[in-house]
C-alpha cells in the first residue's frame, strides 16, 4: 500500500499505526517527567549499522533508570519492518526508538508492575550531510551544564537543544561542551581531535555517551595503524589541535574546522579525518560513488 | 454536570476535555526532548496560595528556556475553571501546569514561530500530610548528579525522579541533594536547618529552585524575629543540627527528623519548625479545626 506524502508508518505500544494517529496519553512519565531512554539507528540502504551495539547500549541505559522493557528481542524486526513499510529499504534511513516508564499518575516514585513501558518507534529519511562532510563545520564552545549521568543516553535532552540552539544561531554546526575545562562531547556527538599525530577522544565516563561511532573510531584506528589515546583534551589545548572531528550516528566522521571563530590546524578538514572518513564511508556507503566522489 | 468516577477535566491546547482524551502527538517536544517547564500550585479550598509568585517563576522558566508562550495572563481564570469544573473548591487541591516547546519534526534545533507551544493543565485533589507533618520524615542523602540550571523549573525530571525512588525504597520520605561537600535542596523540595537557632537555606543560585514556600518561610522568620541566613549547609554540619525540615507546595513546612539513620536533634520537630509550621497553617489552612489540632 503506498504511503501519503504526508503521512508514515510508525509502531506505538504494540501495533504499527500511521503517525498521524500516533498520540500518547498526557500521563506518560516521557511527556512530565523525561522519564525514558532512545537510540537513534541508521540503515544504510535497508543495512542497519552496529545494530546490536545500539540494543546493548539500549538495555544499559534501561537499567540504569530501572525501566523494565521486556521487548528488546522483537525491536530488530519491528526496525526492519518500519524501514521496509516506509518505503526505505533503499534509501538512507534512520531508525529512532523511545522507551518511557509507561503512563501513570504524576508522582515521582516509581509506578508498580502494572504499568507497562511505552515504546515508540519510527523510521525516517537520514541523508548524509555532504556540504559539512566535505568542507567540515564550525563549532562554538559553552559550559557543559547537563547532569552526571551523560553516559545514559536519556530524553531529558533540554539542556542539550538549548546549546546546540546557540551555535545555530551562531551559524555553527555544532557547540562543544567543556566541563572542569576539558572537553566531554558536543550536544549530540563525540569529539576527537589530533595533536602530533594522535586521536584524542574523552574515555568513556558518566560525563560523555560511549558513542557507537566512537567505537567504531577506535577500531578503525587500529586497523590503519593511528594512534588513537582515550583522555580528556583540555580547552586550554585547542590551539594545539592539528585536526579535529566528530562522530555520531547522523554526523558520521565529520571534519571541524573552526573552533569559536578560530580555524583549526589550516582550517580544513585534515589527511586523518580524511583517511578515517573513507575508511567509514567503505562500510557504510559502501561504493555508492557520488559520496565517495564528493569526499574523497 | 457531575463528573464520572474514574475521569476529570483537564485544559489541553485551547480546550477543556475530559481526561481520557488528554493525548499528545509523538511529535512534541516535550515528549522527546523534555523541552518543556511546569509549575504546581496548591489551592486551599478554592483560594490559590501565591498564584502570583508562581506565574513569575513560570515566566522567568519560560524565558530561561526561551519558550514563547503568549497565554500567561489567561492560566489564572484557566485554573480557577478546573477547579471549579472538578468539584475541588471545597477541597485541598493542587493545579499542574506544564508548557513545552510544541510538536514539531524532532531536531535539536528550536522549530519556528509557526509551532504553537503545548499548554497542558490539570487539578487534583492535594491533601495535606498529615501524620508526615506531625511526626516529621526521614530522609536519606545522595550526591546531586542533575544540571546546572536547577533555577529553571524544567520537565527534564529523570534525575529527581531517580533519586526519590532511592529513598522511597529505604523507607524515607526524602532524598537530600550533595553537591561539592553542600546541601543544595531535596528531590522536590527546599531544605532549611536550624543551627543555634538560626535557620539556614541554600541561597538562590543555578543549584537550586527558588522555591515559593521557601520565600513565604523567608517572610514568617522575619515577621516572628526568627533569624534566617541563606548559605549553603554543609554535609559536615550535619550532627550540629538542632531541626531541620524541607518546604515546599506539596510537602509545605515538613518536619525531617532523620538525615541517614541518625537522629536530627532530638529527633521529633523542634520548636521552631513548629512555629513557623503553626504560622505557615493559618495562612493556608486558616481555621480548619482538624489540621490544628493534629499538628498544633
Amino acid at each position: 500500500m503506498p504511503l501519503a506524502a504526508q503521512s508514515s508508518i510508525v509502531y506505538l505500544n504494540d501495533r504499527f499505526i500511521s503517525k498521524d494517529k500516533a498520540f500518547i496519553s498526557t500521563d506518560d512519565r516521557g511527556f512530565y517527567f523525561a522519564d525514558g531512554v532512545y537510540e537513534v539507528i541508521k540503515y544504510y540502504k535497508g543495512i542497519p549499522f552496529c545494530f546490536e551495539d545500539h540494543l546493548i547500549r539500549l538495555r544499559n541505559s534501561l537499567s540504569s533508570v530501572r525501566i523494565e522493557f521486556e521487548g528488546i528481542s522483537m525491536l530488530r524486526s519491528l526496525c526492519d519492518q518500519l524501514i521496509e513499510d516506509n518505503l526505505l529499504k533503499s534509501e538512507y534511513a534512520g531508525i529512532y526508538i523511545q522507551i518511557t516508564r509507561g503512563a501513570a499518575p504524576r508522582i515521582h516514585r516509581f509506578p508498580g508492575k502494572e504499568v507497562q513501558p511505552t515504546l515508540f518507534i519510527r523510521a525516517f529519511t537520514m541523508p548524509p550531510f555532504l556540504s559539512d562532510l566535505e568542507h567540515g563545520i564550525r563549532v562554538i564552545t559553552r559550559e557543559d551544564i547537563r547532569w552526571l549521568r551523560c553516559d545514559i543516553k536519556s530524553i531529558a535532552l533540554l539542556p542539550n537543544t538549548m546549546l546546540y540552539q546557540q551555535a545555530v544561531e551562531l551559524d555553527a554546526g555544532e557547540c562543544f561542551l567543556v566541563r572542569d575545562g576539558n572537553y566531554t562531547e558536543a550536544t549530540h556527538s563525540n569529539i576527537a581531535a589530533v595533536i602530533g599525530g594522535i586521536v584524542y577522544t574523552h574515555p568513556d565516563s558518566n560525563l560523555i555517551l560511549p558513542g557507537i561511532t566512537k567505537k567504531v573510531l577506535i577500531r578503525l584506528c587500529h586497523d590503519l595503524g593511528i594512534r588513537l589515546v582515550e583522555r580528556p583534551v583540555a580547552r586550554s589545548e585547542t590551539n594545539r589541535f592539528e585536526e579535529c572531528f566528530i562522530t555520531g550516528t547522523g554526523s558520521e566522521i565529520m571534519p571541524v574546522v573552526e573552533i569559536d571563530g578560530n580555524p583549526v590546524g589550516k582550517g580544513k578538514p585534515g589527511p586523518i579525518t580524511r583517511r578515517l572518513q573513507k575508511e567509514f564511508f567503505k562500510l557504510t556507503y559502501g561504493m555508492d560513488l557520488f559520496i565517495h566522489n564528493r569526499i574523497m
